[in-house]
């Protein structure tokens, strides 16, 4: 369901862009700044700027327990504004032991009702495991970040595999491609014709196309799967704060539009 | 200063114990449960019960979480109830791109002011060095898990190391015995020996002693600094549901007290 739907959204609006609400108080429009609300009303208006021109928004999750409860309550609200039918992802690179993973994933997708969040492998398989068994949610495992620090141990090679490459072998027994997806960095859109010999038909989640670098373009043409496309493109400080002005919500909109296909 | 404070303490009291505030609204003693601000209650007793016999209090963010922005304000008051000396841990194994782990950084070492935070390091160094950068907190870095998923990636082999050892190796060179410890599932006692020639001189958190299995002689004797101890041995349920009747604080202060060495 979750899958088709996405699909569908990618074709009708002709884009594959996630927009991250990695709101920060700091960087706000003059006029919003210190105001009550600031965080809320900003989220708004970047949505209802966005909705057509994306078929995801990503809320990274540190941006708000920063502000402690009122940023949990934030959060919430935030979510009741993007309208039905968008994919709405927690990034929140969870993963624990199992009762405790299962915590998380109550949390995320019943208390906060999210669609998605994103996990952390490491613990392996039964620290993801409790996450994929709630009904039309979808887990989204971290194999490759965009991060310099991919090279501490992501890249490091076990066996003749790197690990993340191992990370995609192994969590596919894990769920199926309706409701498991890999982050995988755009900083190495090349590395995305290997992970697609890996995993041909999941969704992938590339961050870092933006302000962390990366190419539109070189993520479509090595990563999209045939007729499904299967890709989300997450850019968050480069529509988030496309101005600091009165107009930023139509400068996120234009941004946002740089990433229709 | 935390490192030596810690040091005394274990002394003082004669235990590496810490208590893990894994409360959970469905394992409450009868006589509290269904009653407003229960979970708060039931965390105040057991710290009253047991705080001259643990050095430290760990509170897994999940169980707090799942709750939404209450289960903020409940984590928030539970640490005004520890009593000032004692080692707060937020077990959160957070962790994400540089700029959002300096957020959750924040999240825990300035808006709930704990001392010390669990880190996931699968994304490597850029990962976990935001939270290094706070003076006078701890960063604890997982390295090796007592979940049986820990076989499937922090095992695995990287040349001529496991993973766990690794993460230990590389990640050493981040941060220092002073504001570094790490996790090491106590499920495998007798993988401390390698562990302690690696990180001869780091804390050492040792979750699994009690429910998930593991044996407290084993792990000081492998695992022991001398005249430092350098360990945390953490026990939740074990201590938390010792038993669900009026008696419940005072069963977890026997439990408590079998850590005593």
């Amino acid at each position: 369901m979750i899958r088709e739907n996405l699909i569908r959204q990618i074709k009708q609006k002709g884009t594959c862009l996630c927009v991250g609400l990695d709101t920060d108080a700091a960087k706000l429009p003059l006029n919003l700044k210190g105001k009550p609300n600031a965080i809320l009303e900003f989220n708004k208006q970047i949505i209802e700027a966005t909705a057509n021109l994306c078929v995801a928004y990503k809320i990274n999750t540190a941006f708000y327990e920063c502000l402690g409860a009122p940023g949990w309550e934030i959060m919430e609200e935030t979510l009741s504004y993007i309208p039905k039918g968008i994919f709405t992802i927690a990034d929140a690179k969870r993963g624990d032991i199992g009762n405790t993973s299962e915590r998380y994933a109550k949390a995320f997708f019943e208390r906060l009702n999210f669609d998605a969040i994103t996990v952390s492998p490491y613990m392996g398989g039964d620290s993801v495991k409790p996450f994929l068994e709630f009904k039309n949610k979808v887990t989204i495992v971290l194999a490759l970040t965009s991060n310099v620090g991919s090279a501490d141990f992501e890249q490091l090679k076990t066996g003749d595999k790197y690990l993340y490459e191992q990370v995609l072998s192994t969590s596919q027994q894990w769920g199926t491609i309706e409701n498991m997806m890999y982050v995988v960095g755009a900083t190495k859109a090349e590395a995305l014709m290997t992970i697609r010999e890996i995993v041909p038909h999941h969704f992938l989640l590339i961050p870092g196309v933006g302000a962390q670098g990366g190419n539109l373009q070189d993520v479509l043409k090595y990563g999209a799967i045939k007729d499904e496309v299967g890709l989300l493109i997450n850019s968050s400080r480069q529509i988030l704060y496309a101005s600091n002005g009165e107009d930023f919500a139509e400068k996120a909109r234009d941004e946002a539009k740089k990433y229709l296909h």
